[in-house]
């Protein structure tokens, strides 16, 4: 890591969208240590309004150029997922540490050669963008499981609801879109690897297209023995939610949402429910990526995801496509961990 | 029904354990129009303790003998359960209503046998334990999906602990025991019936005996498309609790639990858990009973669970019994269900 | 006591109005051991139609009468506010148990007056409607700070507010009809008596009457040195609710909502809040029934509020319109308590 | 302000307590934009070790001298109480924007002094460190009621409570030191300046010294007619809470506790309380201090609390001093309040 500690971390943005512009502005107005050095988007006006928020920094025409400028210190990947994969290698080949949006890749064997790559670069460059272990309250939960004050962690139960998706949603689309960061808790939650995935699913209304199943309840069961059940509807309709429960030998912890006033009006007692995943986890976004930036000043392993945590995490992705079409119970096939992503202390940085 | 509006309603008991005593406990000092005129247990003993529980009546020493006496109106069944079906059919030739603790009978067989008989009889006297039926808490989420302003209910998802379970408990005997109670709700909450189901179970802790599976993970798919899912875990160890949840089409209900006052102490807020259900589902079994006389002394149907229902529980159950095993989808056969159990407006009585 | 234990008790009710009717009907269908004897109301209409919905007994034309009545075992008063003195002397004078709803009189010399004739008659005979002694949510939280494991009461925080008032409402009126309530919490409570009062009292839109105050902040300060602060308000607009804490000396014990469902719907997780005290305290009132009805057939002290209480809360009620005008401190001035009124346990029945 | 926007502004820290070395850690993890320029304290470890654990800058053995380095663009001043005023005077000489932690005075006097002298400068450059302006909690209340959508404020309710005090803690310190932010929230909450006051208190254990008066119940009269009751309990025992509430003309607004997790475990479901108020309020610290660096270099005035509010506190505080000993209600005498503070929007940023 070449950055030394008085200069700010020099950021490349690649993807302005409203995920890439979201963390551009929570770079320069949350976090330390950091700025806003080159943004890059296909379409050049979004690249220019995002730099305009972000600090007035240059915008780019090559995402390629961008990773290899030596002005530009660590990359943010927020572009079109079927991107990811190519731009994070391009990263590695370039030595510059890069936090990547959820999904690694669109595919498992793109996944996999990404952390193929890494392996035998031997070091750390890559971190993947689930926020939500920098969540206060999925934090909370997995610290009071692990705190063994309630015994070990039998049972993970996940709840995601988005208010409405598009008419024709598939099945697939949801399992790689939203269900990706359930995945992610459940294994981060539980400590362990999936082996095997059920996945039901049902259309919600009968004006959605034949074919629509928005409401999911994914079944996990994991090596050792744990379980999870997790439910993804993303036709909720009342707004967006996440919850994650352990179920422990001795006690339960589960997520509560972040209600900060209760309202009485109108014969209801009260809380405003976020209508999306950007305002739910604004803090989160802006702790993961002050705890990012933290750690490749420091020179030391990220605290949150890694390449082999989005490959577990498209792996069983996968796996839960194929159920879902078959109905079946389908096994998880994961290769051999690679020695890199031997498990630190992950809990979120304080 | 020949109980006259004047006279109280002469209630004998059959068992007088723990539920038993209950009952008659109940039944003698918040019950209107009715009393304990007989008791009958195995244990004489506890025959007589719970009848000077309970107004004083006489203890009789044989269970047919008191459902034929005249002096008793109506019949309240209590004892192990694998007399049920052969007590309430007695009740049936007898022509008394009845109503017994669940399960409805040990076997399909068995409760098939009761179904057929009363519906050979043409009228209903059976009426079936399934005491949340008539939870306040139950009932607010059913009424709120069912009011329709929240779309139609789509998944079921039930929660049910208890602290600890016996050392040696089988899967079996929790899916008889216990989760019969969330098989009924999950039937009585979606208004529709089970198709087919798939159960997962774990061992909680190394020190159980290596059959035991004492947290389970049901999954129903019903007729109509609806879905449920239903944790039962009976040595969850922090105390007993029940949670049922209906996501509808565009929004939830989810029963809370009974807290009556939140105390801060020692560091933490927070509420005391029951210990039990007796304790957590004592108003339900007294609002259970006062319906129960209610629907006698004015020559109605009673708005609970009926005959059929407990065959549909125990035909469920059994199928949860045989997927336990098998760890297969299971499919549910039900026989056709007789006219006579046409749905009455089945919400609890105000 | 003359009723026997076989025939259920013969309440006669005088007052068919909300409250009165819906006694009776509580009395007719929750409350076992009696039966609704006699009605008298001004509007005989009124009282018909109260007989005819709890079991067609008889309608009365005179109140007197009703209480003389050889067919009447007790006396249940829900008549106009300005009788309730002279009826309950009446009971008295017949020797028969009466309830009589809140407050006790209308002055606090009428009040004296009931008391000092219990007191020269040298028994109980009348319990005063003071149903919230009787709701979970309070009982819990005496019982909590009671149980001594959060050290002895310190402060008692009442919150009372009505959806809305008529018009003219005055802060007299308030105090007497809505403030009596907190006002025997606090008491009962802190089991000590009112030493001096202050009421501030605002008004809440500029659209009422210019003396309007109906919004109050009523203080307390007790012998033994327990303060209280109470918010009474009574065009709160949103809806009814309640809310008791007790901070005692290392935690504090406050009271809930009876939430049975959490909905989400539209944007919003709420739960509603009850229209009115007949909603929130329905099962209060069937607790306080039926603690009344088995202390007579019991021949015992009933556990609720006594006449005593009855005239401490109007003391004080009396105390806090002074107040209210005068914007001073206020002394109470109770008379010596006659060694009838002793506190026995208090607790509610269980 | 002279801090370009592309060099990070130089903050001098004065006190390196366990307030003034949080706010350096905090501006060195987490707030963009700046850095610990300069530490100050009488004990020099302890400004060292302050330094240490901010970034390694200088320490400096005058604090007089810290605010005048050229090197040092704003200052944070955390050290006793006393010594406020006359700091921040040095401040307004150096023409140096400050945030003083509060009071902003021991006496009425010195904060008369300080207003007066920013006054006469004719710029705002005083910040004082009421940092629940800044919790999402108190946000959110505020801004509930004056979204309009439940009416204008009528009443504002505190809770503050501290699990202990020192032994001899009298009530002049509890209202210094612990309800000068109760005082504080009613005002920015209300919108309004206090008129009068009166406070009561209670000692809450035998064992205490016997003027001891650890219980407040704290009431104030707001020009305009809103009234607030505040408790300040700061030997509560069993944690460290603050709440706030508005009661307005058709709804309320009641802060909630940032509970992360519920965690079931023997016999209790329950959340753990903060043991104080820095980990209670580390978010709003956070928030804070961000936005006090942004409208420093934005050149704007900063959204929190203004030398005016710490006068406007430190007036009314005293009132409540006089008023706890006298038992009497005590007028609230401020000056005219000079143009430069006529409010800005308010709002906390973003």
């Amino acid at each position: 890591m070449t950055a030394s500690v008085s200069q700010p971390l020099a950021v490349g943005l690649i993807g302005a969208g409203g995920m890439g512009t979201r963390h551009a502005v929570n770079l320069h107005r949350f976090v330390p240590g950091a700025r806003v050095a080159a943004v890059y988007d296909l379409d050049a006006d979004r690249a220019a309004h995002a730099a305009a928020q972000s600090g007035g920094g240059p915008v780019c025409d090559d995402p390629l150029q961008l990773i290899q400028d030596p002005a530009v210190d660590a990359v943010l990947i927020a572009s079109p997922d079927d991107t990811h994969a190519r731009l994070t290698l391009a990263c590695l080949a370039a030595g510059k540490p890069v936090l990547c949006e959820k999904p690694l890749a669109t595919g498992v064997a793109d996944a996999a050669a990404v952390v193929e790559a890494e392996a035998a670069l031997g070091r750390r460059l890559i971190s993947v963008g689930f926020m939500r272990r920098f969540d206060a309250e999925h934090v909370a939960v997995r610290s009071a499981a692990h705190s063994g004050a309630i015994g070990a962690p039998l049972l993970f139960k996940g709840v995601h609801r988005n208010a409405t998706a598009a008419f024709g949603v598939t099945g697939a689309t949801i399992l790689i879109n939203s269900a990706g960061h359930d995945l992610d808790s459940a294994r981060w939650m539980l400590s362990a690897e999936v082996a095997e995935v059920r996945v039901r699913g049902l259309r919600s209304r009968a004006d959605l297209h034949a074919d629509t199943r928005d409401l999911l309840a994914v079944e996990l069961a994991f090596a050792g023995g744990a379980l999870a059940v997790i439910e993804v509807f993303v036709n909720a309709g009342y707004g967006y939610e996440v919850t994650a429960e352990l179920v422990c030998q001795s006690g339960t912890a589960v997520s509560q949402q972040p209600d900060r006033a209760l309202v009485r009006a109108q014969g209801q007692r009260g809380f405003p429910v976020p209508s999306d995943w950007l305002s739910r986890f604004q803090e989160a976004y802006v702790i993961e990526l002050t705890e990012w930036v933290a750690s490749i000043r420091e020179g030391r392993a990220f605290t949150g995801a890694s390449a082999w945590d989005g490959l577990a995490a498209m792996t069983v992705t996968n796996a839960c496509i194929q159920a879902l079409t078959s109905g079946a119970v389908t096994p998880v096939q994961l290769p051999q961990r690679p020695g890199l992503y031997e498990p630190v202390n992950n809990a979120a940085a304080p």
